[in-house]
């Protein structure tokens, strides 16, 4: 039985789950693989502090290039985070010949190009199947299970946090920012939250997966991006009352060589396979040209789920390195060589909900369907609300419209005339519908 | 570029379609893969009925051999099914150092034993991943993406027909005649459709499902295997009105060294992520000790679908035929030698839905319970129907019993004592709940 040393950098939460789960896997992945995955070492600048796992002490060490160099270390598992110490990890490994893992979504977003192409250049694998999805085999089923497949569309719910919090407010009907303190204070939100709830964590994941679809870079600051900070409790009230519940999606629809890929809150219908995915949990929704909607379901974050998503990383890798033939990962062109391009913000179609403060609600209705009518946006749904009591203080009341299919665009020019004509609060809420 | 070439055997609906995914997607395969897949031929008896697909003349042949004799074909695709030619075609393929994938449950089940063993002694590859899940990549996840899980269970709907059947019985509220004369007329149910509806296919396939996370060979006699036919449209609607739908579940459980290996009808809790698996739609929900639950849903069946199980199998083989090593199949020793055994089916612990018929309510929901009760079995809830006209005209009213977790024989037992006291028409039904 061949035997494939492997290596960790970063003694945090994953790391220590990888640790543990490879220490006490070893007979089932020995069994299962063919091949013995050997854990050498573990690297961290803090070794003391107990990590709640049973990794023995000589494993330890504080030196994490010096563990990187071993020449019994074939696989690097980068479990640090950032892009310092952690890029000069997985490039000098990669430069030393050595295979990587690792579940970096910046390092991947902002360095990925040059990795990538490093990787290829010395005939190793950069494995990074944990960055997406925690625990699911989203990234798996999408390089092999649907290998054979034009991928049409992608559909994720990718952030446990956001999710978490919408389902929280639609259940109960609490406000925003009550209910993210309380995930703050039970560990489910960040103390600054911001890398979640303004989409920006939704848009590194839906990238890679992009990417990995449509076999380009795709570049994070050109996909427009929306997240659910301060989202009202009456649009997710509205919303259930019209059969919908809001989702933080991410979205990839391939329109021949125009790729659209954004992160918007999106009024999803009650009776749609993402409409049921709760709490923390992640799913992920492909539509392939030859298997159709195929759906992918779990928890997207946790010491033990993600570290699954590693350990099956480390274990193909291990395969190739047993085998001394790695899987020769895909090039990756810069979205600007490939001859496709992503379609631009305005120029995406999806129904919407619209919802307009307006100090009379008689004869607005008909007001507002003339001005989308002359940007080409018809009406699908239309209803007045009750106000609330801070609604009726301020002297205004809801009106909801819903559109059929419409250019982004062409909503946000008939917002804006509307606006204009001084009969609504201020530019009316508008968002996709799935 | 490496080339490797692939011969397929049977030219039905599904060669068709994998004939012609490998043509039309040649270029994503290779792009996406670094190995060229080319198909070499097609071998069936009938090479002259169209097939609908574009497939060149000059691929096709009747001698199934001589195709996989041919010193250019380097993997052989088993799509006939049975296990006479079948099983000749992947012996030889295998005989001849060549790697061979198939969709074949049948032939996996009676034959698997011999076919892996001769693939590992000839260190070549035997896939199967279109065998269970159609388009859904339920296999690769479970040997790859979950490698390093101990898998505490799998729950599956893994019969289209039969969910398609049980889908249109809760929504319409029909009899399972009409609604499977119907499914035949559309083209969902086989003339014949006792494979499906009786449960077999499905044992087929929790069979694989099981031995995959287990390692051993689950044989299908061992299975208790209990189908849909003659479901009662009562028994739908009483489970409704509970909060449950009734899906055909296959199930496989751990518990130490026995394995819960099942089919059944069962009632689902509404909130489920199974309970909205509808229609022809197939979904499996795999239980890991790293992962928690996750889910994997899309179509069970059909050319396109099914097809891509099948190619995205041959890319895999293709990859490890040009590099030559192949995935070292995971020995899968018989059951009776791996010291592990299934649990008898009435160890089964599970809470039940009971439906009695009796001739006169009043008390006997107190004397069922007494007996029940006797047999170690609480009860959770129970409730008296109002009874159809049918009954009414038979003198008998229902009554519904919901049990607390009991051993599978303890109800049986307190069933049969129940049925000889003479208070109940026939032998009360009874039925698993999730």
């Amino acid at each position: 039985m061949k035997e494939v040393g492997v290596g960790i950098i970063g003694f945090g939460t994953v790391g220590a789950g990888v640790a543990e789960g490879l220490l006490k896997g070893a007979d089932l992945i020995t069994r299962r693989c063919g091949v013995t995955v050997a854990l050498k070492g573990v690297a961290d600048l803090d070794i003391e502090t107990d990590r709640g796992v049973e990794v023995p002490k000589t494993l330890l060490s504080t030196d994490a290039l010096a563990l990187v160099a071993r020449p019994d270390v074939a696989v690097v598992v980068e479990l640090i985070g950032g892009t310092g110490i952690a890029y000069t990890v997985v490039k000098t490994a990669l430069e030393a010949g050595k295979s990587v893992v690792t579940a970096n979504k910046k390092l991947l977003a902002e360095k990925g190009e040059e990795l990538f192409a490093l990787a290829r250049a010395k005939g190793v694998d950069l494995y990074f199947g944990a960055s997406v999805g925690g625990g699911i085999p989203i990234i798996r089923s999408l390089r092999d299970g649907l290998v054979a497949n034009d991928i049409r569309a992608i559909y994720g719910i990718l952030n446990g946090t956001c999710n978490y919090i919408l389902t929280r407010m639609a259940r109960e009907g609490s406000g925003f920012d009550a209910v993210l303190a309380d995930a703050q204070r039970l560990g489910y939100a960040e103390a600054n939250p911001s890398l979640d709830i303004d989409g920006f964590d939704t848009a590194h994941k839906i990238c890679i997966l992009a990417s990995l679809a449509h076999g380009v870079s795709v570049p994070l600051d050109q996909v427009p991006v929306t997240g659910i900070r301060g989202l009202d409790p009456v649009d997710v009230h509205y919303a259930d009352e019209l059969g919908y519940v809001i989702k933080l999606l991410a979205v990839c629809k391939a329109h021949g060589n125009r790729l659209e890929v954004r992160v918007n809150p999106t009024l999803v219908p009650k009776d749609h396979p993402l409409a049921s995915v709760n709490d923390v949990f992640n799913a992920v929704l492909v539509d392939g040209s030859m298997t159709g909607d195929t759906l992918y379901y779990g928890k997207g974050a946790g010491r033990a789920a993600t570290a699954s998503a590693v350990i099956s990383d480390i274990v193909s890798v291990a395969r190739h390195v047993a085998s001394g033939t790695p899987r020769e990962a895909e090039p990756l062109p810069p979205l600007a060589q490939s001859g496709k391009a992503l379609l631009a913000p305005e120029d995406c179609t999806s129904r919407f909900y619209i919802r307009l403060m307006v100090r009379e609600a008689c004869g607005m209705v008909g007001r507002f369907a003339t001005i989308l009518g002359d940007h080409g946006v018809s009406i699908f749904a239309a209803s007045q609300h009750e106000a609330t009591e801070a609604q009726r203080e301020a002297g205004y009341v809801p009106v909801v419209i819903l559109t059929q299919p419409a250019r982004e665009g062409d909503i946000l020019a008939a917002l804006t005339e509307i606006t204009a004509q001084g009969i609504v609060r201020s530019m009316p809420l508008h968002m996709c519908m799935l």
